[in-house]
């Protein structure tokens, strides 16, 4: 089975969802929520290809880097290099139904694992999803971190002691779920947190904590100051706020202030392995990755996931060596084209 | 009803006149005047589409902006939400004739109101147009705003009087019609206005004045000193002058100069929410809804309207969230992307 | 017949040539010579449009110009406005053949002078384009002006000659032309011309001599020092030399340095009225009318130019009224806006 | 035959593959690698294609450039014009089986030598590819240069040793190619070379060395420590590293830092005459030409490439006289239009 092969399958099977197009834009999915494209006009999802795609590598083929080390080191755990697979759930009205929820939660966990890397579960309106989720863990020992939305304090507290009954490995919320409104309508409630509601959740678990969902230099500060262990530079793939941002725009400056304190992980557009380069340039310590899994997962299912990170990671190395760097940690601004 | 099912029918009624694009751009329907399109070659409301996207608003997520509040005081009104329906009229030739004018003056006095805002009626060079209009304010005891095409001064003058009649909160005109050479053609001549002539017509009612069609800072230093209660900074929405700026250009630079002597009101491009978040990030007190508001009428009549202008509520009301603002005195500068 | 007509009809008849697109931008016709398109891959005529676009004018409607003057003074003559209609040759392979080669310089000659202005005849590879002109504006009275290909000066002088015997208005070349290779291999070598040999042209007549095809400051000063009575600011509408520059891009700098000296004529993109406004703001004292003049003789024939040039006419006087200048002396850079 | 008649018979038997678009700027073949496109999502391939665009030559018609030299001294020889054919490998493959390599190599040795030119040949993954390169140039006498992958040196060495052998004018290696992993995956590794391993090569031969696939300043500089004889600053038309810049890009800079110590060709997205202008305008000496002479060998075999070869000098030769050049000499920054 090839990449090219998984990939037509899964377009046959997302048709009308997704047309997983060469160039992954957000044009031909713009405003399909539910569904696979961008809130609204789809303004933001298309500006995080764009903004991504501006941002360009020098060229360096007269060095030494011929093999490249790739490996990454995430929270005392050695993954096989800087890539976690982001924490997606609804695949059912989103995605057209190729795969259940319960499918896709047993490809991402495993699929990744086996890959050298791990996954992040999610949470919805259904509480089944983050159950099902947990359960996947559980089969790997906790091998996994638990994303939860942004509930009330109790819910969440609630939910990350279910998340250290199965072992995983740290938790979080996906704070830019702040204004799903469809929640509440269904009773459970989400919204933004105060630094103190922040500090809360940080307090009440012994793993590390992963707020994503952060876009701005002040609200990195916040979340430093909460003691958060990580944070995710992103926008939710431009999917639940139509007229902000792009991570890549504010990711560099946000490095620079929170310098080692925190993990830096970023999103938002990453296809290929150059973009996980790009981010990494700009100051991530690594990046999720969404729609390419889903397409592994739709197309290929948990062998379609591990093509799918097998690629990544071969592009990424591919990269390395283009941009002459020897190991992750040469991998910074110098290597960015300055126009 | 979703609004999804009335924006479908209404695709249906408006075919060959209006896509409904899901980037409603100005692309699709460029240069459809009669029609729905922009002016000449449509590159004005193509670029209000265009500089209204460039605008980005940051995203917060860590703060106490939970349940904002939306409401809007008007004109001595309080308005649901920073939100009035604008004055549109020839529905017959411009929309496809889905709904007739009368039908679609009802829907929008009635859903506006219904709605917790109010509707602007326009006129045209079918003197039935402002009549029906007026007609349909009596119903509802004048609740809402009379805009008049600048005929000469005297026609316009008795047409304020009619609109005392009715009880209307305010009366205007909407000077950037000053180009129509049709209606001129058709005996009814409209042009530009001096100062001197606008004066007069603000001496003429003890109604507040509306002055719609502003597009630069020495005009709406003109318009302060003639006395108007308001201005719309708009260019009607691309359909008079072709070559011309957008509203969102001159906007911020406006506010600076007037401040608080005159309300303003902006449009040009507001689709969804956020767009709306952005015309008061800018400086405008509250927008003017236009296009959307034909689709509700034509897809669903006044529940369409209604199910338009509660979405639009809505996504606003997420927006103040996701940019952390409890009220609208907190939306400003200081939530935009600063490039 | 409505101009709308005459495109329909038009559009027909050039089916595959010529799309009459809404948005006329070089896009659909790219690399089409012979065709209506631009040279090469069509960069220079898609520039002429897009640089046209970004000039944008300021909306004003709080004056006093109810009723614009748009008379224009051209070499002693006064025309309706400051439109003149530009040379072309080649209808047979360049237009799709719906109108003849003689047919279309009929309806230009007659149909500009119907209108109250005038046309500019041109050469070609085929001997008889010329002659063709010159029989036209013979019946005219030499109502006109005749632009000759930049072949040797003799034989430029030879049809000078022809040109005064027929009364003309005015002669010129189009230097533009100097790259036409394909003439020479007709025998009829065409070229660029030094200081000397333009001094040469102007000195062999008493007629007003027209310089068509300027694109820099430093030849419209070669152009004065040579004594030429007018420039055509001009890249032959993209179709001679893909990859230069447009004229809008030079026209405001050439003007400030030609001052009243010499008349500044500009085209290249002019679809609508406001086009004309624009280039007038740069800097041109007029503009010439080429692609919608073709569109209206294919779609009607005499009458289809007539209403094109009434349609621009048209555009042009509520393009006044909404800048808010009462003649062509008002129109300036004042009224282009500044980003 | 015609070159319109070449190139339609290359789009039918590319169908699908490459569809010879008017505006040849890797939109439509993004992502077809195997195939025509650009790698990844195509981003490079179009930047290419972009940026050259973005470069604008002034149009100058007065001045004395009536019969432009284009006569270009290369290693000693006299070449017709500043063009030299680029090595393609894999036309199987990559152009859609329309001619085969061998076919292909035939064409373009011959084809450019008796257009006054010559052709580099390549190297690829099938050991056949360079052998067939080398007995083609054995034929003509080794008028033309052997560009071998950036294998382990020895090999490099082995193959320098059979391009003496041929009597080629001089070998050089593709050093953009280092990040072929599949070429390691059959037992053939490449990859990038360090200043000393790039001094062995140029010591191993007394023929020039070429390296191809240079895209920065410090690289040029190591080059010339290196002392090769000249580079090609390029990105391998965009099909080896989606997300590094154009060679449009860096190659003025690069110039000025090499001045005449190092022959400095260029490529990337020359379709026609004046995109060599463009390149010899910023600095390059001379470009190679890929794209246009595929079509040519497909569609036309050795006529092909010849008409090809043609067009593109006749192109150039109007490009010089239009920008006012005598020679290639007189090409440089001052004809290139500055915003």
């Amino acid at each position: 089975m090839t990449l090219k092969e998984v990939r037509d399958i899964a377009r046959g099977k997302m048709k009308g969802v997704c047309n997983i197009c060469r160039e992954c834009n957000g044009v031909w999915c713009r405003g399909m929520v539910p569904g696979m494209g961008g809130a609204g006009d789809g303004s933001t999802m298309q500006r995080n290809y764009d903004k991504l795609r501006e941002i360009r590598i020098m060229m360096k083929t007269l060095h030494n880097a011929k093999n490249p080390e790739m490996k990454y080191e995430f929270l005392g755990k050695i993954l096989e290099s800087p890539m976690i697979v982001a924490p997606i759930t609804g695949l059912n009205y989103n995605a057209g139904g190729g795969v259940s929820e319960e499918e896709y939660i047993d490809d991402i966990v495993n699929g990744s694992i086996e890959s050298g890397t791990i996954a992040m579960i999610g949470d919805g309106g259904n509480p089944d999803f983050y159950r099902w989720g947990l359960e996947a863990l559980k089969e790997v020992g906790g091998n996994g971190i638990a994303i939860i939305k942004p509930r009330e304090n109790h819910e969440i507290i609630k939910r990350i002691k279910m998340a250290e009954e199965v072992g995983a490995l740290a938790v979080g919320i996906d704070i830019d779920g702040a204004g799903l409104i469809t929640m509440a309508q269904m009773g459970q409630p989400v919204g933004p947190k105060t630094l103190e509601e922040l500090k809360e959740l940080v307090a009440s678990t012994k793993l590390p904590f992963i707020l994503k969902g952060i876009l701005s230099v002040e609200e990195a500060k916040i979340a430093m100051e909460a003691g958060v262990a990580g944070i995710v530079v992103s926008n939710h793939g431009g999917r639940v706020f139509n007229g902000t941002i792009s991570s890549v725009e504010v990711l560099s400056e946000i490095k620079e202030v929170v310098g080692d304190k925190m993990v830096v992980i970023a999103d938002g557009g990453v296809r290929e392995g150059m973009d996980i380069l790009k981010f990494l340039a700009l100051g991530a310590d690594s990046v999720l990755i969404g729609r390419p899994i889903i397409w592994g997962s739709v197309g290929g299912r948990r062998e379609g996931v591990k093509l799918t990170l097998k690629t990544l990671n071969t592009q990424l190395y591919q990269g390395m060596i283009l941009s002459g760097v020897n190991d992750l940690s040469e991998i910074n601004k110098g290597i960015i084209f300055k126009g």
